[in-house]
């Protein structure tokens, strides 16, 4: 059949020299777990060492890190040998397994959740290479590394498999609220297993009536009077709330205590083991606590998102972490890195959007140069409609990339830099930038994964392309960890008014101060990026000043500015990202240090994202300061 | 299970009243067909007459239509009768399939392709009702009403159900090019039963090596010596290549002929029956023309796309449509009108989408107000983030309404205005906003489909809700019947430099003396509309000039301009018709004309989308003109 064979050629791994990694068989013989019996399409995918780097050093930061004492193991070395390894892992661990995770999804069988074939040895693999605990403290069995490599991991283990890699960044959000409220009697329980990620841990928030809202939480914790209380209700949405890749899996979950104040202050936090843990650390009883139905989603079918029943037969047992009626403050304490990894789940998936397109519009023949009427057809690379989306792409990528990576770099110094001021800073910044990297990182995953459906042509709406998958897997990334509608209204909320706009107009008096360095450069390119950058930072400074006028006397008003504000926000941050990264690009290749066409690769980017999105900038003020929407009457919106 | 009592309870018909229709048992009883065998969903869409109406009317200029004579049944009675009739039959007989389309899609068993239940009784009542022949002229059969309600028509078969609409939109081109080149007796054995839809008609076009690039086209047609062609090879993507609603399909097939010349210029058209007809009329023997495969997409499942295999068993005969190797400009016959249809599929599948989430907004409750902490939660209605996703999806829909809609009516005054220069008048706007309505059309129903996943937080991406069906169904169109990025080829190559700018100034020069009207009016809101208008209007002025300079010595960069141009271009148009709408709208509640509360959500919709839209057009003229992207090493682009 014509059209097969045509299909098979255009997706031949052989011919993808661009992305391949030297096929299947080339990893099988070096690992140690069997991955042999997981059909699925070539690989391709490569975790982007020298894109992730190179941001990490000269957009995000990353070198002040070494110069804490917080990681005195940290070098230039060490992170380029850590970046290598991942690459390895997520290459041929967990890349192979994306296809199939979208065609063979996590089953409900028998009250047990089976995952994707694969995903359970790619897990073993995990655990064996201590991903799981890069980040954490030494004393806490970790590894002791910044977060910002923690990061790279979770952008890569997203770039290689969504759906695997969600499963692994939950458990990190339960060991730190572990870590930080637990009892010494529950850190000795859990803590050591979940650090190396032997057991998983789950966050158990939403409820049907209780979604962005979660003051109607009513899941009920009713006191046992030894230290356990008896959990019951159901819980939606609960990711990986249950799988077959561990033999334990630690549920913290959001309920009330009897005679619990109404609204967010009655919520309190409990551990729910999925089995029971003795004294002795061995596994005792099954806990009441079943997943009773998996959603069928738009995407990501490889993560299992369950509907979680506590106590069907008045037999769910738990302990409270943290104080009572605390919950919701506790559960704040991972919310940041929480919603820092959703924002770099969207880099990930887009990145890998991006590598699929790319190696179809160097594969894929069609047309010609313009005024060209004969001859051989060209690679749809050399169409400037196809570049075009290839850069912005490539540009969304990367600018989301930075912001996020300057995001875990902030995050790293607020808790480890030398003095105060500069650990206050750090952390402005860190809590400046999290509905950013949250919110745009994940929008612009949305435009990337479609871009990358529509370089593809009509194959991009065929399933077996894969494209599609990428799209409908990062959808999900806008919603879930407070949609980004929240995150907006977190951003002109507590942390724009919060402190009276101080930690926006630092970052924009940062971003007029590297606008003047890009200007007095002596290349056009620099200057030009220059002068974008000043007028999107203009513009961006106009719309803080705006909104806190607005802040006044019309929250309403402030709230219906809040989305184009985080736009905005991030169209800004990230020309500056890149523009950073441009000028040290520009530096190197001065210098003659490098790949010279590769750093001229990133300055023509930056160009590109400052032509394209910081001009979007600009134009944004308008639509934030357009004033509160009214309330139109539903009848005459509608049909 | 509580979750599911919850989601029956958001989804239960009759507590949809803004757009419920009274349920099931209402239109069962009404309708001689039988659908009490179609189990789905409860209606959640109703054909927005009102709306229709309104931008018909008042943006569209239908008015003008009446004063042709070429109409001389066409009134403002007749216009609301067909559209109530239109209404009923997309709301009771189409609307109701929907969710089944996504579910049980088409299927392909034992050679023969079955289409979703209910299809077929759909698509019989709609030949029965006379929907196919609507614009078609009397003398074949037609009723010879204009363009522009055959345009409404596919708006609300789009909005009730795009996969069942599709199939009876291909139809119509197929009988356009029949009408303009077909021999007498072509005409007479095959277009009466096309004409009123007994018979169903193809595009066959693309092949795996000839996608964008016909000129690769290979399939052959060789004489036989009797005035028939036998034909062989494969066409792929063929939407309705194969069902079971008729009894025949003709295929309309591009081919070469042997010793044809390469490129496009050899390629030529054929009629290619599914069943032979004799000249009585009736059905011969089967040709050798089959579905050897459906495509598995990421929508659109009820929609049949089929790799079409001709004369695999050497038996498959057609005739010469039109004139040897002038297949492709025979084709153009019918691309206009194709590609407004794909625009408006848009626009209906975007009303869909806008809909569903307007009534779950009213229906979800959580959250409050402001400053408020306790109480009863609200509609997300209320909630200006929310609010904000519904006016830009409603701002967007009824945008690119009023452009295809503007668009159908140039097409009718084209054939029908009174004096030559009216039609050539007309035939300019036409061509310029072709590619527009398909491409910014498109584009927008992806992004309002997206904003209605997000509208429903969690559930959007959970598939009961149906929000995500209308993503994955919309997302094709802004790729096939040409892709957007070909769509902005088009309009910045033969549309723009074609007239050496001429149409686009034309264009210009309307849209400025309406931002001058409403600058002139008395009302803040509309003065607002124009100021944003004029701002807009200036700077895709200024690209226009800008494009028309490049293009003498660098066509590079015109094509690399022209996916923004489209968007600026788009972007104003939309602008221009809301405007013109809101002005009329002003215009009526000054009157006391009408319902108020309508008219003035009419001009908030416009100011919405002056302060959101025509702000973002102002802000398109530097990407517009960026200048042709380098080619960078494509390795440096990549991991």
């Amino acid at each position: 059949m014509r059209r097969s064979e045509d299909a098979s050629r255009l997706f031949d791994n052989d011919k993808q020299t661009v992305i391949g990694t030297g096929g299947r068989a080339g990893f099988a013989t070096q690992e140690r777990h069997d991955f042999a019996a997981i059909r699925g399409p070539p690989m391709t995918f490569k975790t982007p060492i020298r894109d992730m780097r190179f941001v990490l050093q000269h957009a995000a930061g990353f070198d002040a890190l070494e110069k804490t004492g917080a990681y005195p193991e940290l070098s230039d070395d060490l992170l380029e040998a850590i970046l290598e390894e991942m690459g390895k892992y997520c290459d041929q661990a967990v890349a192979p397994l994306n296809e199939m995770s979208d065609q063979n999804g996590a089953k409900l069988e028998n009250g047990v959740v089976r995952t994707t074939p694969g995903f359970k040895e790619a897990y073993a693999q995990y655990i064996e290479s201590g991903w799981g605990s890069l980040a954490f403290p030494e004393e806490a069995g970790g590894q002791g590394l910044p977060q910002a490599l923690a990061v790279a991991l979770v952008d890569a283990l997203n770039g290689a498999c969504m759906s695997f890699a969600i499963g692994t960044t939950l458990t990190t959000g339960a060991v730190k609220a572990l870590k930080a409220v637990g009892t010494d009697e529950q850190k000795q329980l859990y803590l050591e297993k979940m650090v190396s990620g032997e057991w998983t841990g789950t966050m158990n928030l939403t409820e049907p009536q209780a979604g962005s809202d979660l003051s109607a939480v009513r899941t009920k914790a009713e006191p046992v009077g030894d230290g356990r209380y008896k959990i019951s209700g159901q819980k939606i949405y609960i990711t990986y709330g249950d799988h077959d890749m561990t033999d334990n899996i630690i549920h913290l979950v959001l309920a009330r205590l009897p005679d619990a104040p109404e609204g967010t202050s009655g919520i309190s936090m409990f551990i729910v083991p999925k089995v029971h843990v003795n004294e002795d650390g061995s596994l005792g009883a099954r806990n009441d606590a079943h997943c009773i139905k998996l959603e069928e989603k738009m995407g990501l079918h490889g993560s299992p998102t369950c509907v979680m029943s506590y106590g069907d037969n008045g037999e769910c047992y738990g302990t409270l972490l943290g104080a009572e009626n605390k919950g919701l403050k506790n559960m704040f304490i991972m919310m940041n890195s929480a919603r820092l990894d959703v924002g770099v789940q969207g880099v990930g998936v887009a990145e890998r959007a991006y590598q699929r397109a790319l190696a179809y519009a160097l594969e894929r023949k069609q047309g010609r140069a313009p005024g060209v009427k004969s001859g051989e057809m060209v690679a749809i690379y050399e169409h400037q409609d196809v570049r075009r989306m290839l850069y912005s792409m490539k540009a969304l990528v990367d600018a989301s990339r930075a912001i996020c990576y300057a995001n875990a770099v902030a995050y790293d110094l607020a808790r480890t830099a030398n003095d105060e001021e500069k650990r206050q800073e750090a952390k402005a910044l860190e809590e400046l930038l999290t509905p950013i990297s949250k919110a745009w990182s994940t929008d612009r995953a949305n435009d990337v994964t479609s871009l990358g459906v529509q370089v593809h042509g009509g194959m991009g709406y065929v399933e077996e392309t894969g494209a599609a998958q990428h799209m409908r897997d990062a959808r999900i990334a806008a919603i879930y960890e407070g949609t980004n509608g929240i995150q907006a209204m977190d951003l002109v909320g507590r942390k724009l008014q919060g402190d009276g706009g101080a930690a926006a107009r630092a970052f924009v008096q940062n971003v007029r101060d590297e606008a003047g360095i890009l200007k007095a450069a002596k290349r056009e390119d620099l200057q030009h990026i220059g002068q974008r950058l000043n007028a999107a930072v203009d513009a961006l400074d106009a719309s803080t000043d705006g909104l806190l006028g607005l802040a006044k006397d019309d929250q309403e008003a402030v709230l219906a500015g809040a989305v184009p504000y985080l736009k905005q926000f991030g169209n800004v941050a990230g020309g500056y990202y890149l523009g950073r990264a441009a000028m040290a690009a520009a530096l190197s290749a001065h210098e003659g240090v490098g790949d010279k066409d590769y750093l001229e690769s990133r300055i023509a980017i930056a160009k590109f994202f400052a032509d394209n999105y910081l001009t979007e900038a600009e134009g944004l003020t308008a639509s934030v300061l357009s004033g509160a929407l009214p309330r139109l009457d539903p009848e005459k919106l509608s049909a």
